[in-house]
């Protein structure tokens, strides 16, 4: 599922995969976030893992050296860690530029730009490698013109940020695959890119071109072919409702999911702003996102159960199916209610 | 009414004023608009006129060299004019160069840096004056926090870019200070900014700071201080409706004015795109402004009758109020009408 497009119109980036995945002397799962990421959805496409200390976390895969990775195929070290402040440490540094030398591209999320470090701009002369920063958009973003495009588009949207709409996307995207429909996972942040290949880190662009950069990222496709678009933020973040709304209007989805978490009872870090309801998302997710798609509507509801027990996950989903009307289902734990949101979500009886 | 804040704890830059105003070698007034605006709303702050060419379009002002301007107490000079493309033409490059050696800086709203051409550079560095690109946002914006903030604030929204937010809130915040109303105009766009003397290019600054960027525009402030927020795009532009919904929500308005031009059926540029009715936008404005001041009220309408005969731009004004149950006024024409937009904008009875 994580090819990257294969639309010849698209002019995004497309990083050189396979990869192996450079876990440096972090030792602090929590860190590793972006590799577990990979691990888990993007398997095909990871080689290995590498580390520069043997207290490093692992992620299971087989250990190797960058002429090891080199000769079973990967084509760039993609950093799977964060340190907090997203710097590039110096401890990384001898490591970073092994790869480079042994004819590996530098894949990099981190806030801290590759080029800025002498020595892996050297080391990346050198070897012809590219040092890939994947927090910079693509130069030349047009600005938005609302044309409707070909083919269909889902976008995630949410009750907040950081609540699954990632995972909800890459899952729904999975199971449009097994179920033989044309379709391409749409990353709009880092994870998201380094999962997929390609994609747009919506959060970065200028705001004159937000919804510009979502036509750009979803473009012309053939009617029975399917985007689905990773969503970002939520149109009631005080601080990142911008990013949401630039997305929706230019991702034009023809079907919408609502990613919440339940428990969550205000926005995260924002203890004064109450979560919305769902239902008050789908009624002004339509609204606005009328105003480039009038037929937008609603698929379903993906929640995030981490928090909770099985059986008390699939109550809570079975009450709040019966009270929306929707499907309402745990795009990770799946079963037969993720089912009905695939198959509501695809307009299919 | 165009000093820069008072405010010591406002980090936004303050142009150096007052302005020599530099017409280029621009034979056609329509690309002069920023030239004429500044001696409309900025009369005060603007010494004198100087071109480079005996054809050069004039704003009426006095013609000073810029050793004169500087005598008279400049401190910039302002570039008025913009070319097809916003590109810094090599025939204005001695002028400026003039200008630096007289000891003024100089202030430019167009797309080319100024930093960009070597001799400019070099002058600013021989005579020590700045050269100030105002489409560069300031460098450290925080990320939106919803806080509400202390003072009260009004923001221009619109049925679309372009017809008349950045004048409307100029006439309301000059209106304002004749009624004795202690107020600040707080410029979000290049023209605005350089009447005003500060502000921040909303349109310029990444998504995931816009609404930040509204909240630093308009730090907390005296109970009584309004600060007047000149509006960005529309929430119904297929484009630009991130930049006018971060600006809602971080400008916390505790009155909105809707700004429309009568006859305009759809969005500039994009005719499949209908203009919203005045009371959509009302309607949508409150729904989402509430989310950061749930006080949130409309104030009234500015209309653009520029294009209409002074008794058919005063009934038609008329009707709509007694439409819409709200002062609907021309802030260019003002009137009787304009002064009931100003006290129901105020709250006063």
């Amino acid at each position: 599922m994580n090819a990257p497009s294969s639309f010849t119109d698209n002019p995004l980036p497309v990083l050189p995969q396979p990869y192996l995945v450079f876990l440096g002397d972090t030792t602090e799962p929590g860190y590793a976030k972006t590799a577990f990421g990979l691990r888990d959805w993007a398997s095909d496409l990871c080689v290995g893992e590498f580390s520069c200390s043997p207290d490093a976390v692992s992620i299971g895969l087989p250990a190797m050296t960058p002429a090891e990775a080199k000769a079973a195929g990967a084509r760039s070290l993609v950093i799977g860690v964060a340190n907090p402040g997203g710097v590039l440490p110096e401890s990384w540094t001898a490591a970073l530029v092994e790869a480079l030398d042994a004819g590996l591209s530098i894949v990099s999320g981190l806030h801290a730009r590759l080029s800025d470090v002498p020595a892996l701009r050297e080391a990346a002369e050198r070897s012809g490698q590219q040092l890939v920063d994947i927090r910079v958009p693509p130069s030349a973003i047009p600005v938005g013109t609302g044309r409707k495009r070909s083919g269909k588009r889902l976008l995630a949207v949410g009750t907040d940020c950081a609540l699954g709409k990632k995972y909800a996307t890459l899952s729904l995207a999975r199971a449009f695959k097994e179920r033989g429909v044309n379709c391409d996972f749409r990353a709009t942040g880092q994870t998201g890119i380094m999962i997929s290949g390609g994609g747009i880190p919506m959060d970065a662009v200028i705001s004159d071109f937000e919804a510009g950069a979502a036509e750009m990222l979803s473009p012309d496709a053939p009617g029975d072919h399917w985007d689905v678009i990773e969503g970002q933020g939520s149109l009631y973040h005080p601080a990142y409702a911008a990013v949401s709304l630039g997305l929706l209007h230019g991702s034009q989805p023809d079907v919408f999911v609502v990613c919440h978490q339940p428990g969550r009872k205000t926005i995260l870090g924002l203890p004064d702003f109450p979560l919305p309801a769902v239902e008050d998302v789908i009624d002004l997710t339509i609204r606005l996102g009328k105003r480039t798609n009038p037929a937008i509507r609603c698929g379903g509801v993906a929640f995030n159960t981490s928090g909770l027990a099985a059986d008390e996950a699939e109550k809570l989903m079975a009450d709040e199916s019966a009270r929306l009307g929707l499907p309402v289902a745990d795009p990770i734990r799946k079963g037969p209610a993720f089912e009905a949101l695939v198959t509501s979500c695809l307009g299919e009886e």
